[in-house]
């Protein structure tokens, strides 16, 4: 079975984790895979020994975790990133089975880092978090019992990303460059400002249009250039308001 | 979502289980994915709170499970069984992926009761336990990290019964609106007409980049409400541009 040098650049990101032994027994579920990058944002309590219990031989992979502060900081410098939920939102979103999650991640991978985050235990994912991903990845299951443990839903999108790696077919470099995280979010932030700038934004109820706004051109996976374009546009709207 | 029975003609049997947590884990697993029937062939302890606590929601599941001295009680009445393990057998036996293998159990379950069965968490099954069954299951890792957590395997297993047990049906699609060709027309020509008042498209050139902008929104694939609310902020821009 050949190595899967793609599946390095799936980062797997927990965030708010309570229980150290989900993050071990992650790390094991991630081992397992193939799968070697494991953020964590603000985990309640990292390394604890109950963690490297649950690792089993995945210790070093624990040793390597990246904490971070925030969401942005873990997803900083991807190209592509999926919110693993099981909650239904208000807004739908592209959701992906863990079987298409896996597709999708490694087909994005082509150029870049990509990552699959999940929530707390008990809360999931907040809407402000999965709006900064471009798409929910849900497992299917018995509508009376959704809640799957954390490091079990971790096995079942790092069993399908294995598969997925191991298929004959390659993930050929896309033409075009994606726009990184980060150039996406600086677009939203322009995006946000010039709202408000034209009187489109009610800066009482910012949130909900913007996370409309931002599912779409998520959806889109921006390029580079596009982002130049559209914060062009944005600047000339700004300008049109201002010098007039 | 159709409920399954075939799911109920499912055992799962775990063997020689010493960490009474592993248990909890797996009915929780299975719950999630539609089992209802859990044995238990001579487990270290059980039950214990510590399996009720990883249960989660699944206590229901424990209080039911089959307890037997062996894994001929456990497997008597059924049809069918596959026997789950990592290791390579010196005999050559059908080896099926978990894909296969929940095919496989919910085909012969038309007939009576099938199974599936797991090893202790240290050893696996023994090569006369695997005889017993009619088809070695396998899940495929990394081949450098084999061994996944009991419950965790469980999880994999159970995703796929449940999986399987939905077809053909997949899920069902978004319900959301998707934009006529026309209001997307309308859409882009008010997009157009308000580049230039805002000076941002050169009339000389239009044409390059509004196929630009065409491919980024058709790649969208944008609803109803969102071609609303960007119209919307296109008449913002061009009242801003005029009223000022």
């Amino acid at each position: 079975m050949p190595d899967a040098p793609l599946l390095h650049r799936v980062r797997i990101v927990l965030c708010d984790t309570s229980h150290p032994g989900n993050i071990g027994a992650s790390a094991r579920a991630m081992k397992t895979m193939g799968l070697s990058s494991l953020y964590l944002v603000n985990p309640h309590s990292v390394p604890a020994p109950e963690a490297a219990a649950l690792a089993s031989n995945a210790t070093e992979l624990l040793d390597r975790a990246v904490v971070c502060n925030s969401l942005d900081e873990a997803l900083a410098g991807t190209v592509f990133a999926a919110a693993c939920t099981a909650r239904s939102r208000d807004l739908p979103h592209a959701v992906l089975t863990p079987r298409e999650t896996a597709a999708r991640l490694l087909r994005e991978s082509a150029a870049g880092s990509v990552a699959l985050v999940f929530g707390p235990e008990k809360t999931g994912l907040t809407s402000g978090e999965v709006s900064r991903c471009g798409a929910i990845a849900t497992i299917p299951t018995d509508p009376r019992s959704t809640s799957l443990n954390l490091a079990a839903a971790v096995q079942v999108f790092a069993y399908e990303l294995w598969q997925s790696a191991q298929l004959p077919e390659s993930f050929p470099q896309e033409a075009y460059q994606a726009a990184s995280y980060e150039e996406v979010e600086f677009f939203f932030n322009h995006l946000e400002h010039t709202l408000y700038d034209i009187r489109f934004l009610d800066p009482s109820q910012p949130k909900r249009l913007m996370r409309r706004l931002r599912r779409l051109f998520q959806r889109a996976r921006l390029e580079k250039e596009e982002v130049n374009i559209l914060r062009g546009i944005l600047t000339a709207a700004q300008k049109a308001r201002s010098n007039s």
